[in-house]
């Protein structure tokens, strides 16, 4: 077969990708020449921990927001593939919160086991793609970082997996230019323990907010204060935890709230969120949505509707995660074979689009939201050949998780939920988080610790 | 005049660049249609700070390496521009070292005063440049970041004046990964007091190391130590200041060095350098160069021998600066001009760059190479209407400036210095820089403090 198709990124939405067509040519098929350019020396996306901040060895701006000690903030049971079960990849079942050691591990076990590395161009950037309407080509601009040398292909199809909890949205508050400690955005927060014996200022509520919050008062900040613009998380925070209204202004080292209460504080960390970014694609090609479940302009929230040769991968706002990749990734691996057809109408693709949108609308709450997603999930499946599985059980596992999380914010982690996949309990893990401070895979699969911080 | 000029960047460099052209439209040449792209949302390049570290709020990285507290370097008489003395902006003679809101101020200006302003297109990242080498074109593909809007417009020439000592050289050394503090690169350093109390250690022996280890022991630092590859600074460092041989390795907050040494730190900052960084430029138009007196590659330091219609200013590590960039940019306007000749022959362009190289190598010591330099900046300024100054004048207070810099480290900034554009003696300035902990232009330029610690 002569097309030849780009994948951008090999996080687990790139990965996804390879192992779908992979999974194809195992059982036959004919697949297309596929070329994955990745700006990292090694796969796994964001799970793929670098000391590094700000810009990377070569110049680029470094991809990962990840941070040590960070276990999953959701229920592994949530994310397990379809096609490749914890226990197939740890020769046993493991408890239901992974740390980042764990879950790169059994990322990339799939993907060894695929054989799928070759087709990875590493510490590769993509500086521009272009589509040309006569010859239905693109063309793809990359450098190779090492060696310092640009050059060109053409290729049939791109899909866009380059992630989008990378680029961070840096809003600015008044005072922030005279502010006499360390201002970073969650995307450079590495090592909660930088923050020992000091007063943490968190702007947002999101997960970032929580988790980062959770992690420096673990390792021992003295407080952590989060200031929320519409509501307070409202979980049962512990004491040296305060939710403020909207920071206000910072002068030298304090903070002043919307409600004109005041706080002393050393760093300030801007858990704001992150923006869809994609400096190498022109206005035809360049995705423009909020994070949502239901992007704008993707058909079946894969297909770009401007130009259905171009696909996006893992582009929502996430409830599923690795599995929802899959999905897609087989989605959209069939279009390319010819097993799906996209309609050639485009107002066809737009009413699908607005469909969607009309949906996530119309629910109410998250959990309205988490079955919506799983909805979506779901109909991909069914149009492929992707093992199906019992989302309405991942579903109930996100459920008794939002539940675990409001009834101890501190202890949810230590609890165990049901495989949909193999259909094994998850034992407890062997320490609470809390108590757990070695977020190795030696640490999480082996005995208990013997001393807490046996680091 | 039917040719357009884009010039990428509105640091010193580039305003520079605009100051040269409007100079000769005031004279009553006819100038071509010159478009600046500047990332940022105002000019002056390094001088405009920014609290912002990694990436900005458009996701591109940040230009920043400027952090607050930071005072010239060097004396002013050094870079003092030929055509717009510090005493014609300030109405006065001025102190010898200002700080950066200060020569922010006299940038500025100079362009105001030229009323350049409106060629530049705040805001808008140059995303690619291309030749075509039929019609003889560039094609400069940009982005408006708050209109999120992609575009491309064509020109006779591309003067690239992005500067290079904003993207960071980023080594790692074993451990890194596992440290349990803050580590940034110079590139990212904003406010010393960030470290008051902490044992900090500095990795380099560059300009970077010296001055945020200076402005971290002024400002409270507990210790600074710097870890030097081929040997120390050698300066007679304040009581808790060491020079240790190069790092080796870091264990949780311990610092081992080549000679077997340790010590606990609590941050490590690279001063590593900077690197020649240009995302913007395929191959047959990207400098390659190391930071040196004779770049690579550059025709009279200036243009490109692969391509004579590209220039790059600034390029060169620097003795001189804003009255080198200044020369650089009136040459460059004046081949554009069609005053001045570049050789057709590709071989005269490579035998002016070799011979500018082994110039550089003869000389033995950085004595040489403030003479080297200056020699350039007089060629340069031979062949255009650049206002001719003092070079040897300049020379010396270099010299003087390093002598000053031996003799105290912490106190080389109360020293003055003539001006070789208006002949008049600084006056002393009113509050020894270690003891001036206020860095506005108010307090440099109004009477001396009234607290120490004024801020």
């Amino acid at each position: 077969m002569d097309k030849r198709i780009a994948v951008i990124g090999a996080g687990p939405s790139g990965l996804a990708q390879l192992r779908a067509f992979q999974s194809a040519a195992a059982k036959g098929a004919k697949i297309p020449e596929i070329v994955c350019f990745e700006k990292q020396a090694n796969w796994g996306g964001l799970w793929n921990y670098t000391w590094r901040t700000g810009l990377d060895q070569y110049g680029e701006p470094v991809h990962g927001s990840m941070y040590r000690y960070l276990w999953s903030n959701g229920p592994k049971e949530g994310l397990e593939f379809a096609d490749y079960s914890f226990e197939e990849h740890f020769g046993k079942q493991i408890a239901s919160y992974p740390p980042r050691a764990v879950l790169f591990d059994y990322i990339e076990g799939r993907v060894n086991k695929a054989g799928v590395r070759d087709w990875i161009r590493f510490e590769t950037a993509v500086r521009m793609v272009t589509w040309d309407k006569n010859t239905r080509k693109f063309t793809v601009t990359v450098q190779d970082l090492p060696k310092d040398h640009c050059y060109s292909e053409e290729f049939d199809h791109v899909i866009v997996a380059s992630g989008h909890f990378s680029t961070p949205n840096v809003p600015e508050f008044p005072g922030f230019d005279r502010f006499n400690g360390r201002i970073l955005h969650a995307h450079d927060f590495r090592d909660a323990r930088e923050f020992i014996g000091k007063d943490i200022l968190l702007i947002g509520t999101s997960y970032s907010a929580e988790d980062i919050g959770s992690q420096c008062w673990k390792y021992g900040a003295k407080s952590v204060t989060n200031s929320y613009r519409t509501a307070p998380m409202g979980f049962d925070w512990p004491a040296n935890w305060e939710e403020k209204p909207l920071l206000e202004k910072v002068e030298i080292n304090t903070a002043t709230f919307k409600d004109g209460s005041t706080k002393r504080i050393d760093a300030i960390i801007l858990c704001t969120g992150y923006k869809h970014h994609f400096p190498f694609l022109p206005d035809d090609l360049r995705l423009r949505t909020a994070n949502r479940l239901a992007t704008a302009d993707l058909y079946k929230g894969v297909a770009y509707v401007h130009n259905p040769n171009l696909f996006y991968i893992g582009m929502q706002d996430q409830w599923f995660t690795f599995n929802m990749f899959d999905a897609q990734a087989w989605w959209a691996r069939d279009v390319i074979l010819g097993r799906i057809k996209v309609p050639a109408d485009k107002k066809a693709l737009v009413a699908d689009v607005e469909a969607r949108v009309a949906g996530e609308d119309a629910g109410k709450d998250s959990y309205d939201a988490i079955r919506y997603q799983g909805d979506y999930v779901k109909e991909l499946i069914a149009e492929t050949d992707y093992p199906s599985f019992d989302v309405d059980g991942a579903n109930e596992a996100f459920f008794e998780w939002k539940k675990h999380k409001k009834k101890g914010i501190m202890e949810f982690r230590n609890h165990s939920y049901r495989s949909v996949i193999t259909g094994t309990m998850a034992p407890p893990h062997h320490t609470p988080w809390k108590d757990a401070l070695d977020d190795s895979l030696e640490s999480y699969l082996g005995a208990a610790e013997t001393t807490a911080a046996a680091e």
